[in-house]
């Protein structure tokens, strides 16, 4: 892409954009990055043209692995207009990536373009990927990090959490009775939460990357989990199904038919799990019971965030939500941060968030798979 | 007051107020009703006078027992502006009653002023002081009742409900965490919910008649059950405390400090109970615990209506909310219909109610008490 296709009259040198035209910019482009979808193994990443006057001559964003990055659809765009994007200022959410993918560095992309300056929200951490922001500044255009921090953080949360710590977001999906139950005292747990609450988790199915339940679950409910719609069909994306536990899957398990790919981790080491999940590029895991994993993992303190739907109902007996989390007093609770309250029909779900902060970056991610999508795989995993 | 004390220009006599004008009349006089303590054994009543041409000429509502009804205060506030309510139209919210009480029946009051048409939305199911209408009409004037009639039964929903089951309405408070406990494994429990869903509870209190708790929960948490202001002062209004259950009240209990009345119900008949409560003209009872009591109003099915104060907390062991509730499968789950769910900073307040319709009349009023505030007194009980 040295070579522009379309030299149009509009090819700009000179000063670049001043900074008020960039925050105006910089929301469009996260407006844009949200348009890409919230699954798979690459962030969402939006990109804006602005030329020297603060027009906005050139759009893109990231569509998902093996898809072109935000700033090349945004280089293209502008040309597909007939405009030569030399001269312009780029304002894009995540740092230029430096590593070679599918397309090429984005820094190289820009640089060959002759962007004047670039504009960022946020650094990339991605070991692989990172370096862009020195690449083009060696090659003399003038990048500005950290423009509309917090909100490309918010953005690239899950994302990030995955680059940073080598392990998924983790998200435990709870659905009980008032009373903290998952089911009646003869088992039976259909329906606890009604139909909207039930569609709801759905959705959330389908923007997430894998799902996991324990092997006593598989046994004991004979899950397909799918993402389905209201109408019963599939959702486009189907997550990467997960069982975690050491009993064998049936092999007439609905978990075989139509649906994600199928991974059994065999092993009790859930930190172990949870870093192949993360060298697969899973980046947010939902996990959908029963209490045996649910406790475990937040026993582990590795739950980030809870949607608990609780149904106006009492159940007085039954199994519990979470078994013994080692809580004898009540400072030592499992506390959590409410982001968000919604009524669902009779229900309500509230979504919160680990309280403290995430734990540091404990594992680099494999040169050859970042931000391609590509799956890393894992010897001791039993592929289905 | 057969006599008006300013007798004006505008002294109506002739056709009344069409309909047309009635029913944003009939909202005012609700939002006036509202105006009026929520406790109290009285119920809440708006009164709007019209002229004949639709105009306001006087508005009423009642402050509580021992102060003139809405109707009195209508034809008081259209005197004290020098108008004569002959002719006008009255619209109010609950059917004038037709029983001598502190201020004298108040259709007699409007048959005097000389009141041409009366609009009604809840015609009285109170036995003693209903028949309003038919003494109105007996002196010629015109009753039309149903009068948005919904809103009218919403706004006198509890006043409704004890009066004609001779029982109070009875509120389940709930205050837990996301698996539904009350406590940690050693007891503790102070806070599983915020500052914000404590102080809500305490606005609930101020708004009661009674409270109650059993006799274990006050030898286990010694409460005060006094009804708090955010700055740890009492609300003017304090409610009736009333422990249910065997087990003597200790003489050092804070329950016997500042605060409402208190009231021991020593027996094992929750039924009797609540019984002597609606005979004591006690309309809503918040019930605040323990798992004992719960677990007994839930399983005779008496409970009105759930406030569940839920915490973004998980404690995995300690006393659940509720005991057995004789449920094995989960066609057979206590279920409410929730009304109202309301974010309390990381809290959520889930208000249920009852699926199925109340139990009918079951018991009447004593004569001499209802709506006058007077309480009658039970032999068996131990006043304090």
């Amino acid at each position: 892409m040295n070579q522009a296709p379309h030299v149009s009259a509009a090819a700009y040198v000179g000063a670049p954009t001043g900074p008020r035209a960039v925050e105006p910019a910089m929301r469009r482009a996260l407006a844009l990055a949200e348009l890409g979808p919230a699954h798979g193994p690459n962030p969402r990443v939006g990109c804006v043209l602005l030329d020297p006057g603060g027009r906005t001559v050139g759009e893109g964003f990231h569509r998902g692995a093996g898809t072109p990055h935000a700033e090349v659809a945004a280089l293209a765009h502008a040309r597909s207009r007939g405009i030569d994007p030399r001269g312009t200022t780029a304002v894009v959410t995540l740092e230029p990536c430096a590593h070679q993918g599918r397309t090429g560095p984005c820094a190289d992309a820009l640089v060959d373009a002759g962007v004047a300056a670039v504009y960022v929200a946020v650094s990339d951490p991605n070991p692989v990927a990172t370096g862009g922001a020195a690449r083009l500044r060696a090659a003399g255009v003038g990048v500005t990090t950290g423009v509309l921090a917090d909100e490309g953080e918010k953005l690239l949360r899950m994302w990030l959490h995955a680059v940073r710590t080598g392990r998924p977001y983790v998200t435990l999906k709870l659905a009980t009775s008032l009373d903290g139950r998952v089911a009646a005292a003869d088992g039976t747990s259909r329906w606890i939460t009604g139909a909207r609450a039930r569609a709801h988790a759905h959705t959330i199915r389908a923007q997430v990357d894998a799902i996991a339940v324990g092997s006593g679950t598989v046994l004991a409910d004979d899950p397909s989990l799918t993402a389905r719609t209201a109408d019963g069909g599939l959702f486009e994306h189907q997550p990467l199904r997960v069982v975690l536990g050491r009993r064998p899957i049936p092999d007439d398990a609905r978990l075989r038919g139509p649906g994600g790919p199928l991974l059994h981790l065999a092993g009790d080491d859930l930190d172990a799990a949870l870093r192949a999940l993360g060298l697969r590029e899973v980046r947010h895991l939902l996990v959908e019971g029963g209490p045996t994993l649910a406790t475990a993992l937040l026993a582990a303190d590795a739950v980030d965030e809870l949607h608990a739907y609780v149904a106006p109902v009492l159940l007085g007996a039954g199994a519990t939500a979470v078994g013994d989390l080692g809580v004898t007093t009540i400072g030592e609770a499992a506390r959590f941060a409410t982001h968000e309250v919604t009524r669902l029909g009779d229900d309500v779900l509230m979504v919160a968030r680990r309280a403290r902060p995430a734990q540091p970056v404990q594992a680099t991610q494999p040169a050859d798979s970042a931000q391609t999508g590509r799956p890393t795989h894992q010897p001791t995993q039993e592929e289905i």
